[in-house]
């Protein structure tokens, strides 16, 4: 990339097969105060000051405890709205965000106002479904696919790509060609641990492509670092296959960050080679699953630690 | 190492944590005439010469034909007992060699006599139980750990370890620990391709050995290339888990040999780094499941490779 030219949008980068790096961060609390809001904000747009980051990713978080029998490690609680959130408290992000939405958690005529309100030059969405198939929604997936079809078909849409879904039915690649021919443009990954499944997902998507004689949509890889064993289990509450090595190692460590963060730029570089390799279009997103500021600040390195990888 | 100093024996590198490369070959057939047997011996001797090899594996084949209700991709012919072929053929060899013994084969006497009449400074031995338990054998592997132990106890005895046990059962570990507790000195991998679920089961062995309070054995891991769709598909067959992902690879390219190797040396390289950070002893082998000429070659090559990167 010249220094003269300027960074594509994420939009371009999407459409080109590019190599974002996003971050990807959850909205404060739904009762925060607004001042308070406007300072998490803040500090977060501070952070991000430093690294070339292509994009925000601001999650949607539902209650998914229906999902998972056992105790969460960190208690559920709603959250603003990621449209609002950016609405309100973002103006001084001048780059593009892809806002999260969990859609059955919104009436159809909801969704609608805010498909037709959207700035999709500035925002990309990702639509997820519900986290179980018997929970009650407000609006299925493939009805929020048909929406934006209908009302805002120029609204870039990625869907969600799941590591251990593939790993337990081995079918998740199939999933994700049916997703693009509803439209989806690119995928996010939910946290990637294991490597090797991943890998193994990504080329199956990849040679089912080619056998259907479709182009391949970008797979944004999300990575995450994990600084603490709160942290680990919280990570496999939430469905993270953690390769049980790293586990061993990460529960004996003295230094959880340093040993996870360590392992994601291994991973990082790992998938890097792989895709290129392959010919897979793709790129990273890092978050942190805890609010804890040592380990957002670890994540904030990481972008930075992989935009340095790509280039 | 230095120059002038004697390379240890491979009975001193196991105990005392050496790391040991081997080369694995399996003997000629029954059916072979004598002159061509010493031919291939010689062959394969000078093929060794250009490595630094410290042992030879000479394994004991059994029809395992019970274990698996697929064809199998090169048919099984019965081949040469691996004592008779290191004793007739393999004088020139002047290290180590460690024969590996399908109990189930033997009955008792004949292990017996065998055990009595070994060369303990030059020969190990690794015990190999029934490939089904359903499979009618002379002698049970419990059975020819207590015989060695009572006939011969300062025969150097190593055990097989297999990942893909590990990954579906979750015991390999402990049944690790059952055998050294029945005496034995060393493991030796089934073929690793699956280096995340390998990694997972030598770091539960190595944790469940601190627990027990007892000093974790070498774990000899193996390596092999794959040269073709068909070695693919009876490594599959002798049940090495071959990540997809790999074997798409090797299903799409042109150079099968190449990739494999390639994917080896990275292989023996993020083992190295592994082990070496956890503190676990270990060794590699190498050896070629086919007889194809070019993939003989590639494992002497790649052993030799091994040898430089433990350097």
């Amino acid at each position: 990339m010249s220094d003269t030219s300027p960074r594509p949008s994420l939009r371009q980068l999407i459409e080109t097969g590019g190599e974002p790096v996003l971050v990807g961060i959850t909205p404060p609390r739904r009762s925060t105060e607004p001042e308070q809001a406007a300072e998490i904000a803040g500090r977060t747009l501070e952070r991000l000051a430093a690294v070339d980051v292509d994009g925000l990713i601001l999650y949607d978080i539902d209650d998914e405890s229906d999902r998972n029998p056992e105790q969460r490690p960190f208690p559920y609680l709603p959250t603003m709205d990621p449209a609002t959130f950016h609405d309100t408290h973002l103006a001084g992000w001048d780059r593009s965000v892809i806002v999260y939405r969990c859609v059955g958690k919104y009436p159809e005529a909801d969704l609608a106002d805010w498909l037709r309100s959207v700035d999709t030059d500035r925002v990309l969405s990702v639509f997820v479904g519900a986290s179980s198939g018997d929970k009650p929604v407000h609006t299925h997936l493939g009805q929020a696919h048909e929406l934006r079809r209908e009302i805002r078909s120029e609204l870039t849409l990625g869907a969600v790509s799941i590591t251990e879904r593939y790993t337990r039915r081995g079918d998740e690649h199939l999933r994700m060609l049916d997703k693009q021919e509803r439209g989806v443009a690119f995928f996010i990954s939910q946290v990637v641990y294991d490597v090797g499944a991943t890998k193994s997902m990504l080329s199956d998507y990849f040679y089912a492509c080619r056998e259907r004689g479709v182009a391949p949509r970008p797979v944004i890889l999300t990575l995450s670092v994990c600084g603490s064993v709160k942290t680990l289990e919280f990570l496999q509450w939430l469905g993270v296959d953690v390769p049980r090595w790293l586990e061993n190692t990460l529960r004996h460590t003295e230094d959880p960050l340093t040993e996870s963060y360590e392992q994601c730029v291994s991973n990082a570089r790992e998938l890097i080679a792989f895709c290129r390799r392959l010919g897979l279009p793709f790129g990273f997103n890092v978050e942190s699953v805890s609010s804890r500021k040592v380990e957002i600040e670890a994540s904030v390195a990481l972008a930075a630690e992989i935009r340095r990888l790509l280039s």
